[in-house]
């Protein structure tokens, strides 16, 4: 590729495109030239990245020609119509919705683990979900150290996580709580608002969200192994930015708590943040302004054997989304 | 004792004491005299109680002279102090603190489960954490009916199980939100609007918090078995009532799931509130209006033999601490 690269940025004035612009502005991305697009309501919107003005259009036949990264972040039925025109017309599309995550032929990627998949591509990468991506890069030492057995996970998710109406949403509740006026709910089935719904996007007849469901599979993919046992429940909270996780592991061998926070601490993306007795743990509202994975409250699980507890944050738009979007961009050219 | 009963509510105007005055006067409770305590800034308040106005008073040598039952919500340390001067003075005691619980010779009661223990009192008999009430009355027809193995915990706690405090900080930093000015923190070392903190009560050196081992600790003397393995994750939530608490269990011999609900909902005090399809399942909000203990999301986790995963959620002023207090004293008087 060129110095300057081509970039698009599919989906850009939702949550996380807005944040594809932001980083690629931060990290002072190479960029040639810049795309926006949108949906026909969003054409005409401007957005300025790296100084210069930007308007969003609308996708038509070509319209990726030139491109030769199109960051994609619209829903899974958009994406699985749109990307294989991305990549028809040249450009290698980095995908962060749902739709080509098990895609045998499409790489499953957290560049701090795998970016060697990602050579393998056929011109889509997919973006794991923001719960998997904050909880897989906390993992993987432990897991390349010791290995890991049997995973369960409680989350606490970010409204941002659903989107930009979503945050709307909890602001308009919050507003409408201090005026004394009524709640309304219309992206949520329920009031999210001083409240918990243990439901992330739609149920299967086992029982579990897609969400838990994701958090199994894309872990497996991630780390190539079938044999990895997980359960997961995944709960929408009142919060704007940032997931949190409460994980329990089972190693396969004994790691005692200090070397666990050593090989963390040593963890490119991964930062230790864990003095409890000065309160210090990681905070979802840290996470607006730290791109690292903060992982704390590490502690032995003394219910079971070569067991520990951990408490995992991170921005679920930005590592969880947008920012390893960029750093896979960022990798692949760099090849 | 007499058909009409002498109470003190001690901590009559915290969060916990004013549900249970509600409590007595929604269950007409057949209160003789009524009296009502607390420390010297809230003299002098008044409260009405089944039609009759009363003034909350502070302690004095004698004041649980004629009274038959008194109802304690106050901190630990005042708790030690007056719950045994209350108990000479020929009350019985039921305790909302942490106090007495693991005391040996104080019984720690949830009336659907170990009433009988009760009889046993010296004087005091402790009401469990709000976390564990309504954790132990969802685990104990499963416990019953095939054991226990291992549980894994992760809660999401509501700001009113600090006190009425901590509801008003949560209100305080919501309306600052809304009125675009700066989040102040009194109560909870951080911003709790908007946040999650993984910190209620205080840390030991294990890494665990007291919350977390009084969850494991109760269980185990409640169920008067110490042989279960319990691990735990406490984590408070922006939410005002009602706590939500993602439970992983093992069991010792395996269960289905429709025999799972058929046996929560056989059990008094516990209602199966589990439709996903239909979005349906406990949330925090419907507590407010409940004083059932709501269990949903039950599923097999497919992770671990014999494993199930459920959400439970019950009001914590309500059914985790002033309700839990009068259903010990109905039952006491029934005797």
């Amino acid at each position: 590729m060129n110095n300057k690269i081509n970039v698009a940025v599919v989906g850009a004035t939702g949550a996380v495109g807005r944040e594809m612009m932001n980083i690629l502005e931060e990290r002072n991305f190479p960029i040639g030239q810049l795309k926006l697009f949108a949906t026909e309501k969003s054409k005409g919107k401007k957005f300025t990245v790296q100084g210069e003005d930007y308007v969003v259009d609308t996708i038509k036949p070509g319209s990726f020609k030139d491109v030769d990264i199109a960051l994609f972040s619209i829903g899974s039925t958009p994406s699985k119509k749109i990307a294989p025109q991305a990549a028809e017309e040249g450009a290698v599309v980095i995908d962060n919705s749902n739709a080509f995550r098990m895609d045998d032929n499409v790489p499953l990627v957290v560049p701090e683990i795998n970016m060697e998949a990602a050579g393998q591509h056929n011109g889509i990468i997919a973006n794991p979900n923001c719960s998997t991506i904050q909880m897989v890069l906390a993992l993987k030492p432990i897991y390349d150290q010791v290995g890991i057995k049997r995973l369960v996970i409680s989350t606490y998710q970010a409204v941002s996580g659903t989107g930009k109406d979503a945050i709307d949403e909890l602001e308009k509740q919050i507003k409408a709580y201090v005026n004394g006026e009524e709640l309304e709910s219309e992206v949520y089935p329920h009031q999210i608002a001083f409240n918990v719904l243990p439901h992330i996007d739609i149920f299967y007849d086992n029982g579990y969200t897609k969400e838990e469901l994701k958090m199994e599979r894309e872990t497996k993919k991630i780390l190539n192994d079938d044999s990895l046992r997980i359960t997961a429940t995944a709960a929408r909270i009142p919060v704007f930015y940032g997931h949190a996780e409460a994980l329990n592991i089972e190693m396969e061998e004994e790691l005692e708590i200090k070397e666990i926070k050593q090989l963390l601490d040593d963890t490119q993306g991964v930062e230790v943040v864990d003095v409890p007795g000065e309160e210090v743990y990681p905070l979802p509202v840290q996470s607006e302004e730290n791109d690292q994975v903060m992982v704390g409250r590490i502690r032995k699980d003394f219910s079971v054997d070569k067991g520990i507890n951990m408490w995992v944050v991170a921005n679920n738009l930005r590592k969880g989304a947008a920012l390893n979007a960029v750093q896979i961009a960022e990798e692949l050219i760099s090849i």
